[in-house]
């Protein structure tokens, strides 16, 4: 096989097809219960699920990944490009069932390097214990593209009677979140500047479809979760405040930092509030069960440093205030301009 | 709104959602039954389908788009990666539904662009009668990519009892083809080289979703369906050939092709046989039904040209031969190198 990229590889030809059989075919094949076909689409039944769905609606949804650079500590875009669309699923409620998978190629990008985040996607998929069963190669001329881009879009199954959205969120609830913030965007930044931190501080990337199953199992009166990727944990607050038209209060002193994040944030500029997160969530729970769903994160291995950081209230509505460790609030706005590009 | 496309845009902050707000929801909404909820994934029950499917089978598909130009004679980026999308979703038998649409865009690239390639892809959902439910942005900086790529994938639903694959091909299929070769990939390489013959030669990009059901009334035994797109008709059949394990063998004078198209073929050093199409088929179908399906895909728009242009034989397995216009034959292999780069 060529040890470069070419420009026929993405010929849909004799290279394409030879980048199918040794490449995509031997990494993915294994995770599937049947065999790929090479078909336009694939066609699959959905498993028998445990409990039964009545009611059947489908999960959709799809990420394209840029993240530069394509390998960092804790992580590359192979794993980033399945956990991502796989917490997208979970975010909803969703059990991901089914993974797609499309690059877009460099012309001359090493073959090995294509090949190291195939394996990542490939290990990241079998712990997420999702199959990925469709996908495409698309190759531009050098320059035309930076390295490597790869969308992953994503199928899952809603279980009956579930309806969880950022819409959802009601005065009262508690505002969970399952660990320490910042750490992925930090850890990408570092190893592309350079920085000297950079091997201290790793992506905390990881699936989170199997903590969102041990909450659901502990408690029905979970209102909203999402993911605080790009943007951070300020933004995607403020995206629940908007959606439910509520207002949240946090408290800073219950936000989890570590020291090496919030040092490297003191010396760049950047608020970790602001920082991407890749394995992390948020959750909004009637206030009754925030305690047995707590329990229930914390018995997980994405979620042991969870913990109760604020509430949702009827006032601001809109609007997310935190009350700072020195006693005032501070109104913590949806992030403008982009600090940290190309960061997933 | 900014004029032209931010790094801010890609933040997942303010930018993005006002890109969400003002360009992705007022072309997408008025395609979807219910509202654009904005959550991580987009949530859907199944709609009632007529007939009901007792054995339900997702069929699940994905391809991202790199043409270079992004307009050109017969469509544009956004109509291709919508018909793409829901043509293989078609080619195994599937009925399409949701689509889901992923830009990763060139910081600087101008709004008025994007905004016209999504309302291209409105226009082509409206027409193929599927809906975009979700979907994503990402913005690198100048340099990093050329304008706009998108992935689209694709989801549908394929009817009880239905099996059609590339593998399916029998000794004594007819081969049908549904139109005229070659238009496609002269279309956008004459824009692309700003050659003469550029505006008398339209791409065929088309959904031919509603081809493929008008195919699927009239018989049970279509076996095989594929859109020829990269690599061209040569290509495609070498690929059913091999899966099938069957030997090919079509006529010269049965394959049409349009004069202009031969025309530009012939300056440019070309074979119309290797040009990508996107708004054609091939068909293989059981000896018997080949009269009626052909009836079938005249009275549809996209299939009035169809044709038999070859059958399926049991010699040279995994082989595609042409009867010449001279009467020789000739091997016809699968595309090796890559005559026309970012052609889908």
């Amino acid at each position: 096989m060529e040890d470069k990229i070419l420009l026929a590889h993405g010929s849909g030809g004799r290279l394409s097809h030879e980048l199918i059989e040794k490449v995509f075919v031997p990494h993915f094949q294994g995770l599937n219960a049947g065999s790929l076909k090479l078909d336009d689409a694939a066609v699959t039944a959905l498993p028998s699920l445990k409990p039964p769905i009545s009611d059947l609606r489908l999960a959709f949804t799809t990420d394209s990944y840029v993240v530069k650079p394509l390998f960092f500590n804790g992580g590359d875009i192979g794993c980033l490009a399945v956990c991502g669309t796989v917490n997208d699923l979970s975010m909803v409620g969703a059990r991901p069932l089914y993974i797609s998978c499309a690059f877009v190629l460099e012309e001359g990008l090493p073959m090995a390097t294509l090949e190291q985040v195939v394996r990542s996607m490939r290990r990241a998929a079998a712990e997420a214990g999702v199959q990925i069963v469709t996908g495409d190669t698309k190759v531009v001329e050098q320059g035309g593209a930076d390295q490597l881009f790869v969308n992953t879009a994503g199928l899952g199954v809603v279980a009956s009677g579930l309806d969880i959205s950022g819409s959802n969120a009601k005065p009262g609830d508690k505002v969970l979140l399952s660990g320490y913030i910042g750490d992925h965007g930090i850890a990408v930044l570092s190893r592309r500047e350079g920085l000297e931190f950079g091997t201290r501080i790793a992506s905390d990337i990881a699936p989170l479809n199997h903590l969102v199953q041990a909450m659901l199992e502990a408690s029905k009166e979970i209102h909203v979760l999402r993911d605080p990727t790009r943007g951070g944990l300020a933004t995607t607050l403020n995206e629940i405040a908007r959606q439910s038209q509520v207002g949240v209060c946090i408290y800073e002193e219950a936000i989890p930092v570590r020291d090496e994040v919030q040092a490297a944030c003191e010396m760049l500029g950047y608020d970790p509030l602001y920082v991407a997160n890749e394995g992390k969530l948020v959750a909004f729970v009637a206030p009754d069960d925030a305690e047995v769903v707590l329990r229930a994160m914390r018995a997980t291995s994405s979620g042991q440093e969870a913990r109760v950081i604020g509430e949702a209230v009827g006032e601001r509505k809109g609007k997310v205030a935190m009350k700072t460790r020195v006693g005032g609030t501070r109104v913590v706005d949806m992030l403008t301009g982009e600090m940290l590009p190309r960061i997933c």
